[in-house]
């Protein structure tokens, strides 16, 4: 398999790392993942997240693996571990399906595998630059823009989904400033977003989830941009718990609310959200430290935005 | 000044202690307030905190403070520094006035300044009694109800605003269950109100601000009752950065959204919320040890709600 980089993955002199997203931003650790379940423990604990990144590292993972030597049940039995590995983004059972499960048999061959890899690696970066061309324009010069979790660089292999936009018009020269959502529980915003938005240099403002609508109601923003984890066939999305709190904010003080997703991330064997199934997670990424250490917690990591609130997707194709 | 106890206030033998609300809730360690510089850091910092506590806290220190043989002038200056420790809820600002700086000076005995804050202690006791019977009949059997920030026994000298009408129902047999908001970045929902909760045995679940709004859309929420800081003479009501945020929510999902505040919260000199100043405190405490050292943050500590989409104020006096 060739050597492949982006800012959280890469595949270089036949060896696979990834960046341990749970350790930034204070520190920028490249873990090697020697096996599919190296990589499936690094996606279930969220070193490695992001639906489009998810799916293109266990097809990078499947393909490392089955160079390393393994056997067709072996690869088999790989795929639909990683499969499992988390239940809301689709992209994860989209790649590890195209690349191993719904091949037949004699079809997983090494170089097939691997030549399936790389063409989803490149391929998601041509569709992250597609949504930047779509959605770049809906930004003006001047705009506040909102985002919540993280959805550039480190969620994709290319440019990102939301943040990918926001990216490619402060590129044009448009004079933008982000609001980053912290988004709890495991923020990925004040880690992530705020980390990558520091690199790119693009003006940028922490705020905490329920700060949101203040702003709005000040008329302190402009746009909202969020990423997605699975779009149904009706258009409603899923994405990082908390997407659909902003996007009642927005509906309520009309402010144009975008959803950016490239086509793997549809799911057109799903009717409507509400047949999304949603990740709960543990009790004790919500408690902390800071806690009763027995509260009862509910921690979804996902909710949805039905697609009546939601001004336009941004897809590669266009916007929808 | 006689012996008096709440859940985070007591003077005992002529010593006035308070419970550094900070350290809850895994510390329950009281800290002695030996002159209103004590108590005006403690309340700056948020070890002592609630709108009506606030206000009790600072009218005892006073008192305390007269009996320890301050001068007048000495009264006069510490009554100022109390009033300007915390700028938006108005509690402060009336018990100072009360017994203090709206005083003509020859009224500013001791005896005068015990008895006006003994009279605030009873009073504040007698006004969460009132509110709570005006706001229990508002909650169902089997109601879950959502609370942001903590309003309780820690935030008041009684049995608090908007979880003590919470209590009252619980107590009268009513089996309620509480969503518990962790109310970031200080965590008094997560810290506080699961605390309390737990000693007074009610059922709660903890839960990140951002995930108020789905379970709203499950139908998983039937009342909201929050606390205020400030409430406008046309009803707007200032309270803990979140609120507004909540009140959308409430008001798209069609949910009953109750704010909960005694009279000596109202401010009839402020015509609307606009005219509330908000308090803004530092940027550490959004971005804790978990954000780029560096990051811009925006942390104002109360956002306003209108009046249009509260459903009723819930007062000592009744609902309004």
């Amino acid at each position: 398999m060739k050597n492949m980089t982006s800012l959280g993955l890469k595949h270089e002199s036949g060896k696979l790392w990834a960046l341990d997203q749970q350790r930034l931003p204070h520190e920028e650790q490249w873990v090697h993942s020697k096996t599919p379940k190296d990589m499936a423990e690094l996606i279930k604990r969220l070193g490695v997240r992001g639906a489009p990144l998810i799916g293109v590292a266990a097809a990078v993972a499947l393909a490392r693996f089955s160079e390393d030597g393994a056997s067709t049940d072996e690869l088999i039995a790989a795929a639909k571990m990683l499969r499992e590995a988390r239940p809301t983004a689709v992209n994860l059972m989209a790649a590890v399906d195209r690349v191993v499960l719904s091949q037949p048999r004699e079809k997983l061959t090494t170089a097939n595998i691997v030549r399936a890899a790389e063409e989803m690696f490149d391929e998601d970066v041509a569709l992250c630059d597609a949504m930047a061309r779509h959605g770049e324009p809906l930004i003006n010069d001047g705009d506040n823009v909102l985002t919540h979790c993280n959805t550039g660089g480190l969620a994709t292999v290319g440019i990102g989904t939301a943040l990918g936009v926001i990216r490619r018009a402060h590129e044009k020269g448009k004079r933008i400033h982000v609001w980053v959502d912290e988004t709890r529980p495991l923020l990925q915003g004040a880690r992530l977003t705020a980390w990558e938005l520091k690199k790119l240099g693009i003006p940028h403002t922490l705020i905490c989830d329920n700060m949101a609508a203040m702003l709005m109601k000040q008329g302190k923003v402009q746009k909202i941009f969020v990423g997605s984890d699975r779009i149904a066939r009706n258009g409603d999305a899923a994405n990082k718990i908390g997407t659909y709190s902003v996007a009642v904010l927005a509906h309520h003080h009309k402010i144009p609310f975008y959803v950016v997703a490239p086509y793997t991330t549809v799911d057109e064997a799903c009717p409507t959200g509400a047949e999304i199934p949603i990740e709960e997670r543990a009790s004790d990424e919500v408690r902390r430290d800071f806690s009763p250490r027995d509260v009862a917690v509910f921690n979804p990591a996902f909710d949805v935005t039905p697609r009546e609130i939601i001004t336009k997707l941004v897809l590669d194709r266009g916007l929808m």
